[in-house]
This record gives C-alpha cells, sequence and structure tokens, in this order.
C-alpha cells in the first residue's frame, strides 16, 4: 500500500499551508471563498455578476484555477481589484502551495474578499483544503438533478449550494425536490440557493449570503473599503 | 520526487492491464468505447438512444463508472444485454483494473460493444487507459464553447468529440466555431459530431460513425447478433 501512505502525506503537507493561508487570511480580514463546480457549471459568469456588485463596500480579488488557458481570468480582469490565473497543468485541482503563491501576489490588508476559482471538477478538489473559510459548490440545472447524489464527496463538504442557470428549468425535465431530497441525506447545513447570473434572479439571496457571512466573522473593521 | 515515481508506477500497471483487456476484447471481437465528459454532458442520455437504436443488428453492454449511486445503470439496464455498475467511492476515473473486473462479468462472445460510462471528470479519466478501442469525448453546449481549451488533455486524446445538447443552441451564445477553433489546434484527429438525445437532430452520424468503427476492425464475423 505504498502509493496510499504518499498520498497520505501529500495531504497532510497541504493541510499545513493551507492553515497558514487561512491564518494569513484571517490576519488580513479577507474571507475566501473556494468556488467548486464541473467544468461550465457558471462559476466564471457568477463572479462577474458578483464582482461588480460588491464592489460599492468590498474589495475582491480572484484567483482562477484552469489547465490551461487564461480565458476565465480574462473575463473578470476588470471587475476586481486583481486577478490571478494559476494554471495547473494536468492537474484536477488547486492545492495549498499553488494559493500560497496566489496570494504572495495580493495586497490582502486593501482586500475584503478572495475568490478562489477552482479547476472545474467534481471529484478531486474535494480533498484538498486551500486554507478558505467557506466552500461553495455550483450545480448548474443542465447538469441534471442527480448529481448531488452521485458527487457525494463534494457535496458533503460545501457551506453553501448554488443551483445556477435557472432560466433553463423550463427547458429541461428539472426536479428541484429530487437536488433537496439528496441533499437532506447528505449535508443538511449548507443552504440550497437558486440563481440565473443570466436573468439576475436569486442574485441578492447569493450576495446577501456573502456579505453576512463577512460581517459574521467580525474582521478588522479597516479591511473594509474606504477606511 | 517520490511521489511522481509512485504514480509512474501505479500508470505503468494500469497499462499492463489495459492492454491485456484489449487483447481479451479482441479476441471476442468486441469494440470498447470509452465515454468521457464533465458530469451532466450527456453520457447516459446518449446511451439510452444509442443502445436501442444498435439493437437489432449488436449486442452491447455497458459499464457505468460512477462515485455512488447506480442511477445511470437503472436508466439503461434494459436497453443493453448487461449493465454493470463500478463504484469507484472517492476515485474520480476508473482505472484498468475495474475494467478487467468488469469485463469478467460479461459473456464477451455474446457481444459486439462494450461501451464504458467512465465517471464524468474532464481532467483523470485521460490519464488512464481502459483497454478500450476508441475515446469518445462528449461536450454539452450549455458547459460553454470553451472547454476545449480550457482542458486539453481530455480532448488530445479523443477519437470522436460529441457537442451534446444541441437542441439549447437558441437558449445559448454559443459559437461552435469557437469550439472548432480550439480542436484546430489540439485534436485535428477527431470528428466533432453535433447531437442532441433529446430530438435525435444528428444521432444518426453518431450510430454511422460507430457502425464504420466495427465493421472497419474486421472482428470476427460470428461476433454479430444471430450468427
Amino acid at each position: 500500500m505504498k502509493e496510499i501512505r504518499v498520498v497520505e502525506s501529500v495531504l497532510k503537507a497541504n493541510d499545513v499551508i493551507a492553515r497558514d493561508n487561512r491564518t494569513r487570511l484571517n490576519d488580513a480580514g479577507v474571507l475566501a471563498i473556494n468556488l467548486m463546480s464541473a467544468p461550465g457549471s457558471g462559476k466564471t459568469a457568477l463572479l462577474e455578476k458578483t464582482l461588480p456588485a460588491l464592489a460599492p463596500d468590498y474589495a475582491s480579488a480572484v484567483l482562477v484555477g484552469d489547465l490551461q488557458t487564461t480565458r476565465d481570468a480574462e473575463r473578470v480582469r476588470h471587475l476586481a481589484k486583481s486577478v490571478t490565473q494559476i494554471n495547473t497543468g494536468r492537474g484536477c485541482h488547486l492545492d495549498a502551495a499553488q494559493v500560497e503563491t496566489g496570494l504572495s501576489g495580493l495586497e490582502l490588508n486593501e482586500l475584503s474578499f478572495v475568490f478562489i476559482e477552482n479547476v472545474g471538477n467534481m471529484v478531486c478538489p474535494a480533498a484538498y483544503d486551500l486554507g478558505e473559510h467557506l466552500r461553495v459548490i455550483l450545480l448548474s440545472t443542465p447538469e441534471g438533478d442527480d448529481k448531488a447524489a452521485k458527487y457525494p464527496t463534494l457535496f458533503q463538504i460545501a457551506d453553501a449550494v448554488l443551483l445556477t442557470k435557472i432560466d433553463l428549468y423550463d427547458r429541461l425535465d428539472y426536479k428541484v425536490e429530487r437536488v433537496r431530497d439528496d441533499l437532506s441525506r447528505i449535508n443538511t447545513r449548507a443552504p440550497l440557493i437558486e440563481l440565473s447570473a443570466a436573468t439576475g434572479v436569486g442574485m441578492d439571496i447569493w450576495l446577501r449570503w456573502l456579505r453576512t457571512e463577512r460581517e459574521a466573522r467580525r474582521f478588522r473593521p479597516e479591511t473594509q473599503l474606504g477606511d
């Protein structure tokens, strides 16, 4: 079982770096959100609407993980104080060391939020703590209403589940009750927020959740923009 | 760099089993197709339409990989000669040993096709040869037109790329030319087949491709149903 021992030791090393990342974020009063989902569930589209909505009150940075290309980073580059692309090559998830490098390039004291857009993948990212405070899982309606039960390891660790692209409800034979039913067995802690970044429906609930989580942490007030 | 050496040795062991799987399939005259995509791209929906269409001429078996649940297997269980669910637990891909176990439960001499529905994931499955003959990558239109460039390792190994759920074209700002353009840099070998399992558009092209690939291999004629 040699390979399993090695994997465990890699995971432990990752956890140490993740803890250091979180300490750094806490010291600076920055709330870090790890966005995880399958490819194409709408993580970048969500950020395109979230960042401008937060901007009047909070400064945000984005770390974007992808195997290749800077396409997602380009989509949000003008919407955040700082946008960093992390290319993982063949890696199916971000790890804490990559996020550590990303954080090192930021002026954390000038920020309120760091959004980490993980590699599009419903399996691997679940196993890697990056040092984030909250894990947000996106599930887009075109993926089908059966995914929570099929990828439970990801949904188990969710602090919030966002059901995205609900403007396509009328075109799909989609049963939200099925998602709720699956989540009731996997994770009863995370709220399920239905939204569409395209039409804006539900965005207010998501933004309120973000602001509440940020304020509930009682970070130092001077980390808020304008102070 | 200890962990990388271990990963390489695991991959080599996988390749040996994959080669044995392929020999077994060749001896029995069975064409094996490895279906790979993100979660919810329509692998099972494709099989729901493909299996009945092939049934008059060819007998098929399905090996279904998922972390949890037997939901996909249940959807196709009455449509194939044999359907086997392989639960990977936390594993983000099928490996050759799992497929070997799956093949052991089949009467290969009575089959013409084995469809292997891999775990929904655009990264990990690309690295594991299962012993299949052909790799078919599905990309659903709601995932966006930018995924080929962002997940090149998967698209590089494709023998065919299926653009699925094209019945949603009118609702999405989708540029097929962008996919073609990306593929022209990543993989010029694989045909791009646009289809919708829901409406049936394009299914004839996909089925013709399957039949042609099966017949081009000149497997022993007695493996065809009815001989």
